[in-house]
């Protein structure tokens, strides 16, 4: 196992949680304070970090939250907040990127390098050559999107070709966790909200690592998820991401208390998946 | 036709020309002036920006050269020089995005907002609700990712569904062009690589619009690209992209001006196809 998921592993087991935190600033959505301003966007994320650093394996900034709203050097700095306040605690860059190779190197550089994260989504419809300029970042970790969280998320995903018992991102899984996964370094993104996909890249996966969206706000069912997503007969397992229902349960002043209680009934549901370990 | 197609033809007709000069700073390619000094990136893409201008029907800025520099604001400084030298060009940008509607939105804002760019380029392995939020942009174009120019392009793009006469890819133009395009604003990314699958797929979408990159570093041969792609029964046609190509020509101060004779060299080929209209 691959530096980046040994430190998930490390953490799950630590805190007993799959819990990853989303941080993902909306406009108009940032909490007003006891002054009647808006809290700034940077220590929003701060004191979510914070407020929910103990509770979770690792946290999950969204690209386009920041990107939309010119926040690159706020993403910069968040990360590198989180890099220098809890070292041990990883980052994952969600911007499914997905690029020819030239170009995905140039996507790796700016996750790894210029943002320092410890590892980032990607997109898999242009194939194996896109991925590998992430994937020989060998300390880092590569999620691969397979069976997505939207409602739309079928359409392709769930297309079987000729010949095959199973659908596109089952075979999408086949090469994310096989040929493309020399460096042991990949995971999949799998759903929240696709129960039965979930069940089944499980059974057909039970080392693999899963970042499990769509918990939350995109109503997945969380036990359901940890029981299919999160459990897995070797080192592998699952990160499961909520995002909106966390940052955004309370609108006022006391956001990030608000916000812990959110995480810890999540990771209380978690820890019990920890009580023989 | 809307907005920006329509522009798109228009310049294509006044200037003769599918060329689409592609925006994509390398580190460390910047030319070497006569002062023995490497050019500045912004100075660099308006110089060629301004070389190539009467030669093109569009521009298109590669989001993660940018991204990966953090030159965020070269590029919005960029498109603004070419939004307010030469209005009548449309700017691409070629970011590839692609994730759950809610996010979409965020991505949108940035392309068409924050960017000011005229269409993007969107993956469509998530599915169709997440196109939708840059479709609803009426006046901006809109470029599926259909059969893409890599090497690995095939992998998963040409698989064929069960049940199906036609790959993966074809299933993603069916959709895109119909489905998703109640706007009329979708177009296609064709890869230069894949002549037969640009072939096949004029052939059934006589009038849509092709993005075509991978001519010039990539190999993909400009007649075939001619013949097949850019030449429609109606409205649409081709878009064909050069990049590296044209940009790093020269590694000296010359840089600007063999960058246009690369551009003219094939602007001149295309200007055949228009001599009937």
């Amino acid at each position: 196992m691959q530096k980046f998921f040994a430190q998930i592993a490390s953490e799950q087991n630590r805190k007993r949680s799959h819990l990853c935190v989303g941080l993902d600033p909306l406009p108009g959505k940032m909490p007003v304070l006891l002054n009647g301003q808006s809290e700034d966007v940077l220590s929003f994320l701060k004191n979510i970090v914070d407020s929910t650093q103990d509770l979770v394996c690792c946290f999950k900034p969204q690209f386009a939250h920041f990107a939309a709203q010119g926040l690159e050097s706020e993403l910069q700095a968040l990360i590198l907040y989180i890099k220098k306040t809890y070292p041990e605690i990883p980052v994952i860059l969600d911007s499914k990127r997905g690029d020819i190779g030239s170009t995905a190197q140039m996507y790796a550089l700016e996750a790894f390098s210029r943002y320092g994260a410890d590892a980032v989504t990607v997109n898999p419809y242009m194939g194996g050559d896109t991925i590998e300029p992430f994937s020989e970042y060998q300390n880092k970790g590569i999620f691969i999107l397979c069976r997505t969280s939207n409602l739309g998320a079928g359409e392709f995903q769930n297309l079987k070709p000729t010949g095959s018992q199973h659908k596109l991102y089952f075979h999408v899984a086949i090469k994310a966790l096989g040929e493309w996964n020399r460096q042991d370094n990949i995971g999949l993104v799998v759903g929240a909200t696709a129960i039965e996909e979930l069940r089944e890249l499980r059974s057909h996966f039970p080392e693999a690592w899963f970042l499990i969206p769509g918990v939350g706000a995109q109503g997945g069912d969380l036990d359901a998820v940890l029981k299919w997503g999160c459990q897995s007969l070797g080192s592998g397992g699952g990160i499961v991401n909520s995002s909106r229902s966390i940052l955004y349960a309370s609108a006022k002043s006391d956001y990030a208390d608000v916000a812990r209680n959110k995480a810890q009934e999540m990771q209380q549901k978690m820890a019990t998946l920890f009580k023989n370990t």
